[in-house]
């Protein structure tokens, strides 16, 4: 392999590759970027034992390929040292256990690792029958993945259930105790339903192609494949039974608050202070007469809060529920409309918050209590 | 102790003096923030076991002092709390165990800790009489600090020695492998020495004052009392003997080149990826026949870098010098102008940077071995 390159352009890619392949693996060549170079473009190949990224970089007018081949060096040192190296650079093979990288009076040989040894990606039948807009995908992905189970005791709820239907896509994440779930318009012809682990779909945030750009999903039953542009991603599935989530959602409520979404985020956010160092965050909710709500957190060890807000109630009120402070925040910090309805069944039931514009997002909060 | 005053105001000043606050400590109530209300101002005092800070704000026109007294209350917990708070809020310590905060329709109240437990701060007889901008010392804190020992086997070179002398300040650090000394003309009249901890010169440089404030510097043997607007910080210092520096500097040597600062820090910093895992970045400097340098680091892990740069060279060439370049990276950012001198007494001896428009500062690093 011999080939001359700007070094901007390589630079970028091998730093976003960088981020996927293993640092700690017991296979050493994880610890790699592939570089090939063949038919005018250079292709970037890097990953972990879950997840694979690829980047093809056409070379046409950035450089020129004098000799075709490929070669394997640890994505730590190409990344540190392309992000110092000024102008072009050449990347020449021509020795047997190093690539030398030249700019100008600067000279540096890295060491190469086994091109032989680099793992050949699986086989992949299925065609990208999906599309929808990277910017859709992400606003979805940042609205539900935060609601998956930190826990690896159900290895399936660490995930976000991604449901195929014809025309639309329903994303959905759980721990149990809360849930959010967000329809998407797609391009998708299928019925089917996937599970996507967390490091995929944060993968895919981290994708620095513009919003409108069209990603194109195709998967078969252990993998899913995702191809913005130059950049494909590839990632093991999660196997197992995702839990039938329609019947947790309630129907009917007794009561139903309208709320200012930033105020009633600031007033959780004052009475969050008040669990301390306590692993949860109990703060309580009254539903007062005379259209107001009341937020309550008392701790022994710091002091107390107490606040009232105006709000718009229909429906039964005195009562209280007490839930989780810190999940009351992440729901409330998905929703992006600023009037949103929770709805109430009392001081045992899970609420659920949604905003009346929006029926294509929903969450669900179970109380921590009954008091 | 009741009084109104508005939330920002006092919650810039508490959440500077919390950074100072005792998290962990074996005396609770170093936790706690001091607020004392008297005669038409709010002081605030916080703390740990070596510094206190105080930071008096006048009341009138933000708010309303109703009750003089005083209180202690957990600095993490009023931090967070005020930070949330909108508007004016009023503190009122009627109840015996707390302190009421009121804004609106928000009651929070937060346990206090007991007052007359509160350190009294030791009493000081020097007045303050060395006086300087900021500016100007927080400059001269930045180029001497990252130099100070970062092991405690040498107590004393753990700080920063300042010389008072007519009309000077002299900021000394070193930890026997390099050194970095900058003068500052200031307003003084006494010659005496004192080495200040990195911690106290850590908040100093934390201090959010515009640069053009004068801050004023008083001390006695064993404290230093630093004043700047309505900002005090007071803080030990670190006694015994500071190493006599004068002899170690050099005043003759066998070659001096010229060198552009940036291109020279791009270079080093290139080399050092090549140490990789390694405690030490040994970069190999050669001054080379022809008025070029040459830059090499070589390592069995990872590979090898070989650099030219042109340089103005004068006396003698032809031997090199491998130095920490980590070091090397840190004089080279500390040095503010773009022309700089290097100048060597062959390879066994420590090298001295400088630039020749600035006489005031100047930067020594030993070698590592000879070559």
């Amino acid at each position: 392999m011999n080939l001359i390159v700007d070094h901007s352009i390589v630079s970028t890619a091998v730093s976003d590759l960088q981020k996927v392949c293993a640092t700690k693996s017991v296979i050493p060549i994880l610890s790699g970027i592939k570089i090939e170079a063949e038919k005018g473009a250079i292709k970037l190949t890097g990953g972990n034992s879950e997840m694979f990224m690829e980047k093809m970089i056409p070379i046409e007018g950035n450089g020129e390929i004098i000799e075709e081949g490929s070669v394997v060096v640890v994505a730590k040192y190409l990344n540190e040292l392309l992000k110092k190296f000024p102008g072009k650079i050449q990347l020449n093979a021509s020795e047997k256990s190093t690539v030398i990288i030249k700019s100008g009076d600067i000279t540096t040989k890295l060491n190469r690792l086994h091109v032989e040894q680099y793992p050949k990606l699986p086989a992949f039948q299925s065609s990208y029958n999906v599309k929808m807009t990277l910017g859709d995908l992400k606003e979805a992905i940042k609205q539900t993945l935060f609601a998956v189970s930190k826990s690896d005791s159900k290895p399936v709820l660490t995930g976000v259930q991604f449901v195929f239907q014809k025309g639309k896509l329903i994303l959905t994440a759980t721990d149990s105790n809360r849930l959010s779930r967000k329809m998407l318009q797609v391009h998708s012809e299928h019925m089917e339903s996937i599970v996507v682990p967390d490091y995929c779909l944060n993968e895919i945030l981290n994708i620095k192609e513009a919003d409108a750009s069209v990603i194109e999903i195709a998967h078969d039953r252990n993998l899913i494949a995702i191809k913005v542009n130059n950049t494909t991603l590839l990632s093991v599935l999660i196997e197992g039974h995702y839990p039938d989530i329609r019947a947790l959602i309630p129907n009917e409520f007794i009561s139903r608050v309208k709320v200012n979404r930033k105020k009633l985020l600031a007033g959780v956010e004052r009475a969050c202070i008040f669990s301390g160092s306590s692993k949860h965050n109990d703060v309580n909710l009254r539903l007062c007469d005379g259209d107001s709500i009341k937020i309550t957190s008392i701790s022994t060890e710091i002091g107390m809060i107490e606040e009232y807000q105006k709000v718009h109630t229909e429906g039964e009120t005195n009562f209280s529920i007490t839930l989780d402070g810190r999940y009351l925040i992440e729901a409330l910090k998905g929703i992006k409309e600023e009037e949103i309805t929770m709805q109430f069944n009392g001081n045992m039931k899970p609420i659920v918050l949604k905003s009346e514009n929006n029926p294509s997002y929903l969450q669900l909060i179970s109380p921590r209590r009954a008091h």
